[in-house]
């Protein structure tokens, strides 16, 4: 007999499927498509594991991995909202609250308690492990508009001002990184990557 | 001035992106696509985290999804090669040993080398933690398969023989998931998703 527990999980597994067909508005480097949350959640990752070096201080990078993982499963039900999209933003937080007891309640308590608080520390972005975790996936699309020689900025008409509201995250947890991106944004300006101040 | 290092972080970052297109044979269980290298190491990994209670033996978490997280990287450049694919097989370790040279050579040698113990190590399949992350690996193209009434099992006429191999690793790795499996297998067989013995 196949346990209750077990069973849960399994139609976890089978739901998480869905995050491959959940849009962002960010495309793929190569212009081809715009990428998927299960794309997105695995490059920033993969991101963290590459560039925890450059953090200001020491963090546990197993737990940022786990955040990234599952800090946006809550898009199954809730649907990406574009960050420079006020309109969407307004009850981003209360779908996505809803959101997050229906998809971690698929789970026994015991184990959607431990996914949700990874999602819940993700979100009020306070610990070190946290920042990080948002820098990641605040930095992932920087890369991709500015590879792809605009992406989303020029689509959008995204503002500088609103890119550096965005990235701050970054600088407080890695002067490196912040430094590198600053002047990315900065070239981008130059290009004409970005438009307006 | 950004150091040599991070150049090459963000270089391999960038390279990254093109796992988004490395399409796999397994589809989506909702039969709209088929799912992408990107899509499929994201899914393992959560995958990881949910059933790694299930292992006979403690493992290392950590290390499965870091494993997962960079074990189909080499695809890059070898592309996907089906695993009931004889003639594909046949030249796969070579073509996935030019491109691990390849893709890790990309980082700093420190950083290359510790990439690089991880995919050997998976590949090499000897370890608890290996092992594990193989079965995920393998069993999640098995629930795709199941829950979309057959997928790739139907569509190249998979025996019931070479799923028993294929899925193998996890018979040394978890009694409770291979039970489940055993299960999910034989009821496949029943339900004709599965055609041939």
């Amino acid at each position: 007999m196949t346990s209750e527990r077990l069973l849960k999980d399994i139609e976890f597994i089978v739901e998480l499927d869905k995050m491959k067909s959940i849009l962002r508005q960010t495309s793929l480097i190569d212009n081809s498509k715009r990428e998927n949350d299960a794309e997105h959640s695995w490059h920033i990752s993969v991101m963290a594991m590459v560039l925890s070096e450059y953090s200001n201080q020491d963090i546990d990078l197993c737990k940022v991995i786990k955040m990234l993982l599952v800090h946006d499963l809550v898009e199954i039900y809730a649907g990406d909202t574009f960050c420079y999209d006020v309109e969407g933003n307004k009850d981003k937080m209360e779908r996505e609250l809803r959101a997050a007891d229906k998809i971690f309640g698929m789970l026994t308590e015991e184990k959607g308690k431990k996914l949700r608080k990874l999602w819940d520390e993700f979100e009020e972005m306070k610990t070190k492990e946290a920042l990080f975790a948002a820098s990641m996936d605040r930095l992932q699309p920087l890369f991709n508009n500015y590879f792809s020689n605009g992406g989303t900025w020029k689509k959008f008409d995204v503002s500088k001002n609103d890119i550096y509201k965005r990235i701050a995250p970054l600088k407080e947890t890695s002067d490196e990184l912040w430094d590198f991106t600053k002047n990315m944004i900065e070239d981008a300006f130059e290009k004409g990557y970005i438009t307006r101040e």
